[in-house]
């Protein structure tokens, strides 16, 4: 996440790996260190091999070595910044975990994850539920990546932590998702909704019904009397939506917590793709950006959340709490700087009701910084950071102030679901995901080209195909170091920030559960 | 807008017509009426007329009598509604204006209306300015559609005021808009940035940077020193946007102003097209649609504001400021009212964060009444209105309570452009404009449809058939009277709402400047 937040990371002191700190917080930490830095588990890095591939002249691409190491034959690269932070601060995890349903009777969520890797590996070989118990569990596919700004500490963290709070969000509500056909029920007790009800889903709610106390079959004297309001029907997409949208905060909550105790530098973005039931649930919380390419065409499948594209979300909280802009900062935008000689005269400013730009007369206060500033990659958050949604950062204030940033951030994800099992999937339809770095330098168009490209001259048996693919992606985004930098084609810039690529084929997807 | 607003409308008492007073407004006023209630005066009817138009058994169909009424042989009917209220409480207006630009060395916005209708019909023919004006005039065609409730008095207010306030704000930028690749200087009285400077242009600058008052010509002594800090480039486009957006925001505090003095009832949806030097604006702020059928191809260029459409936006505001919600209303959503038994277990909801559900554990705060609570049409904000966007409602409150509804509602519109000059319209490609009378009952592909078929059975060069196409689809959403009620295809139920129907063809935009 180049020069994306003003700190004095460039001050850095400290050895990379000296051992228990993460040595990338300029200020240094006496509190311990939780998380150590380290490369995604399932490149199955030395502590050599990491040392070396934190090489900003040589930049080395980093590859998944064993394919088997993750479902569905995914890929995956990556690749350290020019220099901008001795650490990469891309960070990547990806697990395959079984979810077991709540002990029945408890009526609180037991907070003790019921999850568990089905293997030794996170590609989910072997050990699966035993057939008897499928009704009760359920089995999720996670990718994610985390791109970290003023440290590593938390992107580290979340790629250890976020999928264990998924898992336990939807283990509150397996159950529900196991009985198909089954619409949520309102209230968790009371008589559930069903609809288009199969001798299956039959049976099966009845026996959901039992498991979670309800009062009695249809037609028993405790049946509640039919109620006469009507009533949302909630679905079982927007449950999960819901669960990776709570689990979002909980992450955020876990960090503020741990903060206090140990060392967790910075913040991150973090984009996370979960696959349940046949569908795929991308959340996304930053300026990491998912998409599918389908028969060559692209489906967008997140949004980028920055200064720029939450301008009127971020000027509405500033004009309804003036105080979190402490004095210094005006919720107005303006083309470049108001100067003093300017107070009085007439110039553009937008708020937060406006798309359009007008003219207002200028005066005193207008002065201010404004809240946000700069544009495209430069855009700030109160002259402090170019992202606006996230993990972390709970802090971090405004360069000599006491101003946090935090309150302008939000760590809530967009949920986009997509019904794959819907479709049938070629072997070159693919899910990409990648941190900034490539997407700064890469268009969707040029990213779809080029992998459509290079899998249609891969065996399409070779299951190494969709590695070498992010290879070739990290490769065009970072470019051929020539005299005056990173090169790329069209003698545009190549990418001098952190780059992680994941390439996910989705034609597993059809067979999956 | 059937059933918008829970108000005792039902309790009318008044004489429709009786001089004086607009008869809507059960609590009564004795305040004098400024905008007594009246059809458009484009369709030119008589008081009789009028009068005979209000029945609400037979429903006539209103339409444009003569057809060079309105620029583009624009088409346009209307429809009361069935019973709901005793008036019909759409509006709708249409006028081609000219815009001249502000006095030279006036420094404040003149507030006066340099506004003038181009002759006395709003079609726009005869009187256009004099050729050697034209650089410091702009011609404006505008249509716009008001949907009111709580009774007629915004709507109408609206029709007759808000196309001033637009040309208002025009009138500022005149003198930048009327200067092609000159982008909009940041500051007026500073040397204007120049793009692409053709001569023309360059001559047009010069004349403008002169009438503004610069500092002087580049490269003369007073040629301020370059600046090398970044500055936004705003377009054109934009500060048409901007200047719709204001003018609706001023129409609102205008009809504030005036409820304090005069009998001003209800509040209004509002939906206007501006057509301005080559492209189209639509704003909309409420329920009503505008789409666009080019090629019997579908483009949305509205989207609704309603209760669930802005739901985030309305629990944000309330979770920030619960003062707002008096104690009485909760910012969270559940799918039906909570009751008391349900205290301590565990129900659905959501809050602005979410778009997904998730359980909670139902606390005592959770009895309170939803802030938004319903499903689509019949979804409502602190259970009393169905659109959260529009103009006044500023005395609105909750039914027997202190709690304002004005807070939640915005009057800023979302205006999308769509550059008419670039394409090439042909006779059947149109705008169409309706109230949620229409779109309630018909799909926009069914509209489309409709247009489309009956348009190519029309004698093209027939310059009434977009009115008689206005007229098919207010029959079609209207439907017939059978036994028990108003009726349309397939035997579903028909709109008994007030339904009013623009249909603009687009192809005269071709020629237009």
């Amino acid at each position: 996440m180049l020069t994306r937040v003003k700190s004095a990371v460039a001050n850095f002191m400290g050895g990379m790996m000296a051992g228990g700190s993460n040595g990338d917080h300029p200020g240094g930490s006496d509190m311990p260190l939780k998380y150590p830095y380290s490369r995604p588990e399932f490149l199955g890095l030395s502590p050599d091999e990491i040392e070396c591939s934190a090489d900003h002249i040589a930049r080395p691409i980093l590859i998944l070595k064993e394919t088997k190491r993750l479902p569905w034959s995914t890929g995956y690269a990556e690749v350290i910044n020019a220099g901008k932070s001795t650490l990469n601060e891309d960070q990547a995890c990806c697990e395959v975990l079984v979810v077991k349903r709540r002990p029945a009777g408890s009526s609180t969520p037991n907070r003790t994850p019921l999850t568990r890797r089905r293997s030794s590996l996170p590609n989910g070989e072997g050990m699966g539920p035993r057939e008897s118990d499928k009704l009760l569990y359920l089995t999720l596919h996670y990718w994610a990546l985390f791109d970290g700004h003023a440290g590593s500490g938390v992107a580290v963290a979340a790629s250890r932590l976020l999928h264990h709070h998924i898992a336990l969000h939807l283990q509150e509500v397996t159950e529900i998702l196991c009985t198909p056909n089954l619409l949520p029920p309102t209230c968790l007790g009371e008589e559930p909704i069903n609809h288009h009800l199969t001798p299956t889903s039959q049976r099966a709610l009845t026996r959901a019904a039992s498991l979670r106390g309800a009062a009695g079959a249809p037609g028993s004297p405790s049946t509640p009397p039919t109620r006469f309001f009507t009533e949302k029907k909630v679905s079982h997409e927007s449950l999960v939506i819901g669960a990776i949208e709570n689990a979002f905060k909980d992450m955020d909550v876990q960090i503020e917590k741990e903060k206090a105790v140990y060392n967790i530098s910075g913040g991150c973005t973090a984009l996370v793709v979960v696959y349940l039931l046949g569908k795929l649930y991308v959340g996304n919380a930053g300026d990491s950006r998912a998409i599918i390419i389908r028969a060559g065409e692209v489906i967008p499948m997140s949004t980028e959340f920055t200064p720029e594209s939450e301008r009127r979300r971020l000027q509405f909280l500033a004009y309804m709490q003036p105080h979190l802009l402490g004095n210094e900062f005006t919720h107005l935008e303006f083309p470049r700087r108001v100067q003093r000689k300017e107070v009085g005269k007439r110039m553009l400013y937008r708020d937060f009701t406006m798309a359009g730009w007008a003219y207002k007369t200028i005066e005193d206060d207008d002065l201010k910084f404004p809240l946000i500033y700069g544009e495209g990659k430069k855009a700030r958050v109160l002259a402090t950071i170019g992202v606006t949604r996230g993990l972390g950062d709970h802090n971090l204030k405004v360069h000599d102030s006491n101003i946090y940033i935090k309150p302008f951030l939000s760590c809530c994800p967009e949920v986009k679901a997509y019904p794959l099992a819907q479709y049938e999937h070629e072997a070159d339809d693919v899910l990409v995901l990648g941190t900034d770095g490539l997407w700064d330098v890469l268009s969707n168009q040029e990213v779809a080209e080029a992998v459509t490209c290079f899998l249609a001259n891969c065996d399409p048996d070779d299951q190494h195909r969709y590695t070498m693919a992010a290879q070739d992606l990290v490769m065009r985004a970072r470019g051929v170091l020539k005299d005056r930098g990173w090169r790329i084609s069209n003698d545009r810039l190549g990418s001098g920030d952190d780059i992680s690529v994941y390439i996910i084929p989705l034609m597993y997807g059809n067979k999956q559960n």
